[in-house]
């Protein structure tokens, strides 16, 4: 096994980290590894923003979900998928006169360009975690950025036609685990298909989850009101707050998106 | 460096591929690298489908914008965002009806829920990337599968709550090239931002696209009735048949996905 299918496959998400901050050299190299990225027709639709200010590391920890450990990250990366740079070069370019004079229609920015930029952002995102992996610097993604998208427009100035897709907490381990406990993953059979989609039955999901059903069997103190594991997870995870602010923020945002002029 | 930075810098897109098919070991290694990606909470919302029908890679030739080196990939991997087995689940698990007699609303997937599950394909898809580029295997992002959402539904049987994000090929390089000429991308400064975002203004773009604009300029025989790069680039980019029928697409699988009950 070569030293890169070693790193992606040992992999494991980092919140504790050493407050040494990362050097000048290794930050570098993240940067320059990230922007290497495959990109859609080497059109980088996305932006890096880096969150040096104390002061709104510490509001990302309430915004995001209120997880304090965000406003201890020595390095903050937030992944912003943008279409806004590629207007403002195309109303610098007199693309809309030139298609009002061609009686052709104007396209703005819609869905598929949110997500073909959302596309290029998190490509990036992740060839920044495998770079931060391979130069000993743990991660964690945050999706929770997706929320309170009025809050984070405000902090950190964003047009309507960017949207920060992700966000990563980097930083030294505080404890460097030699052969780290992995979190098991789904079996192949139930995420890996040939040649068309096969929706799972009742059968499936008693073996996919055996572990985490016979886990809830056996707690003594269940959750109250909550009858199985599905009806656990579901409320404590796809439906609870932080997911409904989620789907807010987001729907605000697209709406903005597509409304927009420039 | 090390060896995984000097993979993630050099990597660029592969279209000729040697027709030898992908050995077992290696489909094997990536499939594993893939589902080894950071995923949100575990949760795994993306199933990797690989297209080994040859009827099905020629249609995908022309459905996804009539790129004909499709067909010959030696692998292709879909990779989509998928809701539809959690809330398969959650339906074997009667969530809805936990709901109804708590008087909670139950949640159904909205446009959040297609971001936080592109976010863990696309995160996926970039170990595919990586994990084959380690292994000497060459590797191509097409974004088109976003485009004839009807087609590709009724291809792969993908139900509402299943959307494919992104289309990957694969194969060994039919040339090796051991230092390849990349692609220029733009300077640091213009997509790397420290605490807040900064849009870019007619001087910025003058000097970012200073090769580019060059090269317009110095055209023979400049494409009819555009005046600048700019204007040419929306041409046959943003502004081309493609993005036109991605837009619909993806609004098409957005309404769907909002309004599928089940």
């Amino acid at each position: 096994m070569n030293e890169t299918i070693k790193i992606l496959n040992k992999r494991r998400s980092v919140r504790a980290w050493e407050t040494t901050p990362i050097t000048e050299h290794h930050l570098k190299t993240i940067i320059h590894a990230t922007m290497r990225a495959p990109t859609a027709g080497n059109q980088m639709l996305y932006t890096i923003l880096q969150v040096d200010d104390q002061k709104k590391k510490d509001k990302l920890a309430k915004t995001c979900d209120n997880q304090p450990w965000i406003a201890k990250a020595p390095l903050i990366l937030i992944f912003l998928s943008d279409m806004q740079r590629w207007y403002d070069f195309y109303a610098s370019c007199g693309v809309k006169e030139l298609c009002e004079k061609q009686n052709l229609t104007y396209r703005t920015p819609k869905e598929s360009d949110l997500m073909i930029s959302s596309c290029d952002a998190l490509i990036a995102a992740q060839n920044a975690v495998i770079a931060a992996e391979s130069l000993g610097i743990g991660s964690c993604y945050i999706g929770d950025i997706m929320e309170n998208i009025e809050i984070h427009r405000e902090m950190f100035n964003l047009p309507k036609w960017v949207f920060p897709i992700t966000m990563l907490c980097f930083g030294y381990p505080k404890s460097k685990i030699e052969n780290p406990k992995l979190t098991p993953r789904f079996d192949e059979k139930y995420v890996y298909y040939h040649d068309e989609y096969k929706r799972l039955e009742k059968e499936d999901f008693d073996e996919m989850f055996k572990k985490k059903i016979e886990a809830f069997n056996n707690m003594e103190k269940k959750p109250s009101g909550v009858d199985n594991f599905g009806q656990q997870f579901y409320t404590y995870k796809t439906g609870a707050d932080f997911s409904v602010e989620m789907e807010r923020s987001v729907k605000k945002a697209i709406k903005d998106w597509n409304e927009a002029k420039s």
